[in-house]
């Protein structure tokens, strides 16, 4: 008989995390070498139908994914969009006449019953539908007209790392496609991805910064306000930090009054269009003396009391949300190690929850 | 020589906003009786014009009146519909075809910038505009090529109360009117909003219980969501303690980590479908010891721990979002003046937000 073996979960905190973040380079290699002129197919075929507005459907993780692609859609395409209030559907029966209509369903299992059963309910109605998952045999991508293959592999920590980045990626080259373009400003992102992950000991002292810390606010503008959507969803479910994100206009339309010495704020500021909306935010921020920490381009830290210099020369705006939600993983695995407590294990979460 | 005035903003904390709470069912009752005939107008010439797609834009707590509408003309007229994400237009430039799109905006002020920009920019685009203002005269409302007054008077504490129920209530109007309807079942709104206002008593007891909390998580579903939206933005404006609002069935897929017995949940039960897709969160919920605060109908409110019951007795599940609201607005206030603040001195907000 042999020895018991010891839980993996526990012998090392937050070990399955920390691999599956540090397989993001090859995941992201994989995603543009292997899957993109999958992806350019599913795209050419769907401009093809002219779509004339887009509907998004995903939770949790996916749902700041899907945001990332309603600002590509916008900025990118011109495509009126808008995310899914999914109860609507699932709860009260809507049926909206959704010829015209393309719905995209992101979800890394593909399994949850309400997407399956809202993307089903659309296909009824009229629309185009895409399932954007890490499973092809999934029963979502089963009930859509077209699949795309985030091709992230097994994902077994609860806190979703490595399908975030790959979901991000999948849409772009999706909504590049769209457009005709071949997503070539994706094609730097695996090696800074790479520089950012040897970085970890930065972030672990900035972790030390934050151990104690009662709630956190997280801010940015434009493509970088999924990002911050994210890395408050990653703190909250492995710390258990209570972390507030706001796009920078809407925290000066009321939570700035929460903001003071004791809420540190967390800027991310995109090298672009983006930064630049955010910098009234950052003037008031400062204006107020809060605890501001700037993850962004080298100009933006060097103004700020304390950062990370992200490797953001010559890399298009629209991809750098990979590049800015990776040291925001890392410094949510840190906080929680930190604070004593294991990133493998928070407390409730099931890796696919059954929301009906 | 007159003696000194003293500021009525301190003399009482929180007086500004407990008199303009308390206009409401006044406010409710001029939108309905002076107001309707006008909102139906606007909504039969819109109509006419046949729109395929509705996007909503809005910041603050109009944002939170954006999504009520979202919910009731998926629900009620089968239109999909859309939050804009701002900054694609204002920041990045994004020029939509909006053909078939009726664009509404939603602002008490009627004066922020980047709105009066991005709806400028919808007109020109091709969509269909109608703002939704407190301010007939706003350059929101100027231009626009439809208006919607809310009637709600001159709003002067900074926490938005009675021109978030005045819009709910311009909003369901016209949704009303859209699809032919004449917006009777609000009709009992005015007197119910009166019952609720004269039980501050019950929002000031139970406001001791919250009063050194750290941090709430407020839930609900369906019609109900923009109410937990709403709360958790009145609560951080006038208290700073961090509220975190989440549709059930997000808080499932991952801040539920974060919710143990420290963290105090209060569940917007709305009675019908809403509250019906909400109980297996409750479950959940009471399943992990939760400390949870049900608002809702008495049969819901029976079985939690604690709770505070609302008239929803033949109330459309449509309309009650207005009844849920105003006990929050009340705790908020409360809450506020038990931890020794002044609801009507938040640190930080102007009344007019200036993002561009």
């Amino acid at each position: 008989m042999s020895a018991a073996t010891p839980d993996p979960r526990t012998e090392v905190p937050g070990r399955i995390m920390a691999s599956e973040m540090a397989e993001q380079p090859a995941v992201l290699r994989r995603i543009l070498e292997e899957g993109a002129p999958g992806i350019r197919r599913v795209a050419q075929d769907i401009a093809a139908r002219k779509p004339r507005f887009v509907l998004l459907t995903a939770r949790g993780t996916s749902d700041n994914a899907a945001l990332y692609a309603k600002y590509l859609l916008e900025i990118r395409l011109g495509l009126p969009c808008g995310l899914t209030s999914m109860s609507t559907t699932t709860a009260y029966g809507a049926r909206p006449d959704l010829t015209d209509v393309l719905v995209v369903t992101v979800s890394q299992s593909g399994g949850s019953p309400d997407l399956v059963a809202s993307t089903r309910a659309a296909r009824e109605a009229g629309a185009i539908t895409l399932a954007v998952t890490n499973n092809p045999g999934s029963p979502l991508a089963g009930v859509s007209e077209y699949h795309v293959d985030i091709m992230a592999g097994p994902e077994k920590a609860l806190p979703a790392t490595k399908t975030y980045t790959a979901s991000l990626r999948a849409l772009y080259l999706f909504v590049e496609g769209l457009r005709g373009g071949d997503g070539a400003p994706a094609k730097v992102l695996p090696d800074l991805a790479e520089q950012l992950l040897a970085r970890q000991d930065e972030l672990r002292a900035l972790a030390a910064r934050y151990r104690f810390a009662e709630r956190m606010v997280i801010t940015s503008r434009g493509y970088g306000y999924p990002t911050a959507k994210e890395a408050a969803l990653k703190l909250m479910e492995t710390s258990y930090i209570p972390a507030l994100s706001y796009s920078g206009a809407d925290l000066l339309h009321g939570p700035l009054a929460m903001v003071d010495n004791v809420s540190p704020v967390i800027a991310v500021v995109t090298d672009g269009r983006g930064g630049e909306a955010l910098q009234p935010v950052l003037d008031r921020l400062r204006g107020r003396g809060a605890d501001l920490f700037v993850i962004g381009p080298r100009s933006q830290v060097e103004q700020a009391s304390a950062g990370f210099v992200l490797p953001t020369e010559g890399v298009a705006e629209e991809v750098q949300p990979v590049l800015e939600i990776i040291p925001l993983q890392l410094l949510a695995h840190e906080i929680t190690i930190a604070r004593g407590q294991d990133p493998d294990a928070p407390r409730a979460l099931a890796k696919v929850t059954e929301t009906h």
